[in-house]
């Protein structure tokens, strides 16, 4: 089958990849499943493998398969799998998990101490199959269509993930603000939208990203390239700032802004991560705020964002692509160049 | 009557404060309070005011009383109070709130929006006499002697704040460090031994400091200055990290333990402020940890710290001296001099 | 100036309340505010209050002026108050509290120690003027008409507080069961709409109350006359419960409907109170559900829910008359011949 | 192997269960766990069950082994299990889930879609051996023996669980009244005593079970038999009441206490299923308190209950007898004469 692999980390992403001939994956264990893949979502933190950002965090052998943002059609199951069966069309949470340590038993699987990352830590999904497990997988409803919605298995839940914690937090009459609507940005103002009754406010430097935000429920944007945030933020909150911030975009002047928006006993939430935190002890303590570092979204969070798609809350935008193109989408995401959300389609 | 007084923002401890002659406060609205000061802790806070560290958080005009960990003796009471009269015992919450304000009525009086702070932003209790309101005053239980406890008005409830936070995310089998043995850090280990079952680990630079720890309920103690408190929580821990860390010296080398020594999840808690945080976002990302600053506990925390205290699950260590010796117990806190807490008694 | 009071307690709504012309009532201490009333709801619980069903839970010394759902214009403060001054459009909380005791201090004003109930245990708003407190009262933004906003006093703040309770349970994916779309249901389901994503489904025994539910939101409706609640609710959720009810009605019938539609770990909420809850204990234990009681929201949550009418999320459906004809009023209400809710309008 | 089995449902104790010879369990799933059983508990639910008291709740194919409280040494491994292999002693958690549907994956393996219970809805551990799974067993510490830790499996695990949800809610200063200290009760005072800086009251009917209760960490005892349980609240409590019950006995005489002794917003824990509950509506609005009920813990909470007994905060009252004997334990529960627990050691 057709695999697009990393064989050696790179900045050029005009050779990110390499289309290679492999052998379709066997099922080894009882609770494995093999996806014939329909659609895979290209990220942001695609770049950042192939730039080897990941390899002080994560175990990497190349050459490796990419892509962790998977949707498709059961084409096989192990023998004691019970949640789906060969047909069966489904999205795939990137990470497969145990179910037995500890974390997966807190459900918190996120953490699970015996995981397998598509992708980055194990092979992913451009290609033409996929191996998984049974507890990675989610049946979709009717009518739902695995291309399109394959972004949300990570993209997607990440800013669900973020921005259901900040839910936790806002009261109607608060404010939350969304740095960068990208990708992942234009979910989370949705999910925010949908599940809360605060005031949204975007930020970011393009005017069409702003225009998009309008569109999906902010109430107000603002231009960083333009305007100055930290004033727009205290006009529009009497000088008290916002509850909480979610961060897109992680960059050293995007959490610098959190001392000068966040209102006493709030959150800034760092999703992106392009940059830095930093900031003095005392500021952190004036404010009593927090920097909360925020990762990929859990199995039932999938699963509660599926039901949002259904409910018909959240709209991705996605463009697709032939996965013979993909260092070309590879390179026009470095250059900010992609709208939503590029998802490649196998042969 | 004598009051501490700051005059001018200075490095040299030795001329921190003068004792002036002042004017004993007069009572101008009907929620007020005149307390007659018996005890008044200082504080690192202290040194940091002098040096004029608050300046950009805090509004301040010299000359001012400085003290805000103060207990005494009611003196007077305004028109409407109820709470307390003449003769009463209390210890004083450092700050006055106005109990109208949104975050008053949350019940998060430290965010108050019409707020003075004792000896921080309006005259302290380092003086014979202090004004405050009923809403800063807490009865004391019989037998509880005010200049016993008065560093709880803030070192006490800082630390108390601090764990509670820590405390709501800790399970029994889980591990949290204390960095930071001293007036506020021996209060907090007795805090958390008290409200939960967690494992606590302690970490200091100072022998004794550690031994204390021990005394007061660690199960383990880290020599930061001999050892590498990462691969001792690591071997503690299986290599998974703690749950929760509370920070009490907040310096660049503390805070840049979070990434190594803070379980997927968990927080780092930053209560001292002697330096910065400063991570790379993808940190705080990969462990989905926290930096959350913690500011001086509520009123309402400071009633469930007096109650702790009347159980004798908490106990502080004080040494007192007259006011008049003021300046040399500045110099000795910023030596690192003093064990436990030294409590200023007015004549 | 004229107000309508209770004399006697009685059964027959006819001659529930007399038109008396007392004295306008003086502002006593330095925070009591003093309100020109331009509208009082007129609310189930009135009518138990005429009937005698408050008499073993609150104090009352007849004739006291009922009505607690007031809004109007201020038209005298007392020395201390800043919050609002003479011509302020404002709601009134049903409740004066102290600030000052423990559960005021947590921001649980609700359970304030020393409170005074308006039109409970203290004379109301069915008056031309009503004297309250400081604490008491929550300007109106521009737009907003006194008048209108009247029911959410208690009504409002009432469906509010309840369905606060139940979104902080559910996830999108989730059901919310409304029983009885009255005055409270109406309100409700639209703050469970703009609060979260989970499915509302509506139950009630009107079929034109089942329409205002699907209006407002609701994507389910039962009516309960006609139809088998928990089979209808077995069907929609696969056999597994719906996570959340919020029971508007609490009578036997509708309390007794919980072990056969509340999901493992779900709440039944009960904020009616025309019944009993009555099950064996292994009903609870076996499904580890929960009857939670539920009373009048707060202070911080009237403010919430006056946000959510300026966003335009939440609409009243109400009907005006004259405070001479409130005997009418009671009457219609006690035969359920009121859609949304009564404003009485003093002369 | 021989096997204690209930052949028909029987309110005569002394023929509650039958010796029979059964062949041993055959394991039929990859991540099946064969047990050699040390030690199983004899629980009240066993006399419920073998009353009938179940059927409505739980599917029985009689005869069915009994026993839910089991510990023991690993016999055999399903092909798949990694967590543990033969000779380890392992403690069993009495129900085992599947790990895949949605309540297993929020960690609320209690609620799982696919789970069987030992000795409720499977074969229990009144026998040599037990058939369980992976997600069922944890491995024990050194040191801590499986005959004497098997009523932790579901007397001690539920006690936890209650006493988990009762401590998010308790302050120091806070009271907590713990109703019934037999064989869960006296385990949960420790785990409250641990976990929490509460004052315990505990109330019994017997003098030696509040004797055992003053020594395990109650600050107050109440002899429900001779004192009025409400009155003494009062007068510990100022008339305020507790914020928590946990009520381990669920007669309507316990169930009935609630309005009187719990505070405004507290819960009055059902653990104990002996009774009914039974208020009218407006005794739960008017104090806004819940009948919660509560369940048997889960696997995690069973981990952390065996943190608990490694650390030495919680200890068994244990008494040992042979299988052959189970009848007459059966009766001397029913009759109210078993101090602490009694666990049967097959041959
Ligand atoms: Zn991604
Ligand atoms: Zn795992
Ligand atoms: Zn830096
Ligand atoms: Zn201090
Ligand atoms: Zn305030
Ligand atoms: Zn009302
Ligand atoms: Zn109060
Ligand atoms: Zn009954
Ligand atoms: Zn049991
Ligand atoms: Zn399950």
């Amino acid at each position: 089958m057709q695999a697009a692999r990393l064989h050696e980390y790179t900045d050029d992403m005009s050779e990110a990849l390499q289309i290679d001939e492999i052998d379709r994956p066997d099922l080894e264990r009882s609770d494995q499943v093999l996806i014939e893949v329909e659609g895979a979502g290209w990220c942001q933190t695609d770049n950042h493998i192939v730039e080897g950002m990941w390899t002080d965090y994560a175990p990497q052998d190349l050459p490796m398969t990419l892509g962790h943002e998977n949707a498709g059609i059961v084409a096989e199951v192990g023998e004691e799998v019970t949640l789906v069966e060969e047909g069966d069309p489904v999205i795939c949470h990137p990470v497969q998990t145990c179910g037995i340590c500890r974390p997966c038993r807190l459900g918190e699987d996120m953490y699970c101490e015996n995981s397998a990352f598509n992708g980055l830590t194990t092979d992913g999904g451009f290609a033409e199959y996929l191996q998984t497990n049974e507890r990675a997988v989610i049946p979709l409803p009717d009518g739902v269509d695995p291309t399109e919605i394959a972004p949300h298995a990570d993209a997607g839940i990440t800013a669900y993930h973020a921005v259901k914690k900040a839910v936790a937090e806002l009261n109607p009459g608060d404010t939350c603000v969304v740095i960068g609507v990208g990708g992942l940005g234009h979910i989370g103002i949705q999910c925010l939208d949908a599940m809360s009754a605060a005031d949204i406010v975007a930020a970011d430097i393009k005017a069409d990203a702003l225009e998009l935000a309008a569109d999906l429920g902010a109430r107000h944007t603002v231009n960083s390239a333009d305007e100055d945030v930290a004033s727009v933020i205290a006009d529009l909150t009497d000088d008290e700032g916002v509850q909480q911030v979610i961060d897109f975009v992680g960059r050293d002047e995007t959490t610098a802004l959190a001392p000068n928006i966040v209102a006493a006993g709030g959150d800034h939430h760092v999703v992106g991560y392009g940059g830095h935190v930093h900031e003095p002890s005392q500021a952190l303590v004036d404010g009593e705020f927090a920097f909360r570092g925020t990762l990929v979204g859990k199995y039932a969070e999938l699963q509660e964002l599926v039901a949002l798609v259904d409910r018909g809350d959240v709209e991705l935008r996605t463009e697709r692509h032939d996965l013979a193109d993909i260092n070309t989408v590879a390179e026009r995401l470095e250059h900010n160049e992609i709208e939503g959300r590029a998802v490649l389609t196998p042969p």
